[in-house]
């Protein structure tokens, strides 16, 4: 029986990993984009992990050593960034091939080290060894103060749905990539996590917060499921930057499926009550409403032209 | 330039990573078997992280996906257990193979969750993807009272080296393996970690610790270099199992090469001071003194026969 004939990623997910642990200092575990721990009197600890690998998550015939690094620290700094929480501390394991020349591994290093400081993060551990493919793994440790932390269960049917930046950048450089084409790639290439700041300003007001990995479907889908919740996403409202809707039109897609079923924007999505939006929008105004949470017997749809329709097909690896 | 070209694995990190980071909360980062954190009032918290690539760390050949998971959790275990840590809070990062079975990812997490249930280890976040090769990490949170963590760097000249259980088993199990040979192979397979109350018996003793992962030689002159020492390992005194001796009997090789070499045998080498020596045999006594620190001009040698020699090279992945 293969991944993809039991249901992909997440089902694999599901079925193996025990959700039933019981440990005093352990808040919150498997299934949240990080793990919440009791730490000091004031503070709790986030972790995450995340791994990248060659020829899927980057790829070195358009990716530069350093922005391979970078991303890596980013796509971390994301998970802790997203739940309200400050990263602090980064354990590094590089799987390396034998011909992998010293100026790669420099120019990676300085990759996640300028990412680290701009996020003030220390790198303080790792592990190296080498095999056949390039594999690198973050975990990340990062404090939150325990008021602040938002689980991805919290949202409540009447919650808005909030998006932070626009959507679709990454997954949209991505194609112009692998067609050989040129245009705006950046967002691919360097794609950036928000600051803790906005992080928190966001998590201050939010119920519920989860960052866009796998594409705002995947995302709003994991917040309605772990919420008990249904929820609708205004196919108008969804934010794409002019350069992903100019990228979009030379490809001949719609700008709006990337922002959908792309992912790694390391934007913030959120369900927040519709009476503290304005009040965010004060300390915060980076950020679109892009649907609501409703019963969970409305299940999870898309509004298009006055109409309700499924969502498509998430990213999952297996799948 | 090649890895190999720079000197390896060690040099290479040596030169990338940057240890002259500071913050209140950070006791000891990159070069330890842990990262020591403060944490709450009364302990402090161990972070290490291991990654197995398929091929290097482990074989499908020869190992089942239980012990290829056992393993994994065993070798993070042991970094904490080494520092006088009790392991606590593990992530698991995978990247699987777009054919890999259901069955063997199953068989997988439930040697992972053997090894944690053993050592009170919960399972609490990772990631999961794909790519041409399997790579499995863990990144493992400890907790340990400050006064027992134990760095390499505490060695004095004087003090004695001791180590745990015995040495060279796994490295004789696998050599058996790749010359398709019946025998002990059970080191090699599933290799345990010490347990934590053995670790803090010998940190409550010890100055300076380290886990074998890499070999005897390699471990004795870490400490010495952490320690701005020199180290004499007693080649006589060297502890090999009876299989250990057996094994490399029919291979005809000598065990202790195994021993000194060979790495991932997750036992605990340490240094110290004399008078301590009976005290730690009182309440644990499954350990051998195999050397002495001394003066660093004394260099990093091994006695034998009455003569002094220098070591072999120890395990690098990339030397």
């Amino acid at each position: 029986m293969t991944i993809a004939e039991i249901g992909g990623e997440f089902e694999l997910l599901r079925r193996l990993t025990r959700r039933d642990l019981a440990d005093p200092a352990l808040k919150v575990g498997v299934g949240d984009d990080c793990a919440l721990l009791a730490y000091t009197k004031d503070l709790d600890l986030l972790v995450t992990t995340d791994m990248m690998v060659e020829d899927d998550h980057f790829s070195l015939h358009w990716q530069t050593p350093f922005q391979i690094g970078m991303k890596l620290m980013e796509a971390n700094v994301s998970d802790v960034v997203c739940k309200g929480g400050k990263p602090k501390f980064a354990f590094l394991s590089i799987c390396l091939k034998k011909d992998t020349s010293y100026d790669f591994i420099e120019g990676f290093y300085r990759g996640v080290y300028a990412s680290a400081e701009k996020h003030g993060v220390l790198l303080v551990g790792g592990d190296t060894t080498h095999g056949s493919q390039l594999v690198f793994n973050i975990a990340l440790l990062g404090e939150v103060e325990p008021a602040l932390f938002r689980p991805r269960s919290g949202a409540r049917p009447g919650d808005l749905i909030g998006v932070t930046g626009t959507l679709g950048g990454s997954a949209a450089g991505l194609e112009l990539l692998r067609n050989n084409r040129h245009g705006h790639t950046l967002d691919h290439l360097e794609p950036k996590s928000r600051l803790a700041e906005e992080g928190r300003a966001v998590c201050r007001r939010a119920r519920a917060t989860i960052d866009v990995s796998d594409g705002l479907a995947s995302e709003v889908t994991h917040l309605a499921r772990e919420s008990g919740t249904g929820a609708v996403v205004y196919y108008e409202n969804i934010p794409c930057s002019a350069a992903t809707i100019e990228t979009a039109r030379l490809l001949g897609r719609n700008p709006k499926d990337f922002a959908l079923y792309g992912g790694e924007d390391f934007q913030i999505v959120f369900a927040i009550p519709e009476d503290a939006v304005s009040d965010l929008r004060r300390e915060f105004d980076d950020f679109s409403i892009v649907g609501e949470m409703t019963a969970s017997d409305g299940g999870i749809r898309l509004e298009r032209n006055g109409k309700f329709e499924p969502f498509g097909k998430g990213f999952d690896h297996f799948a």
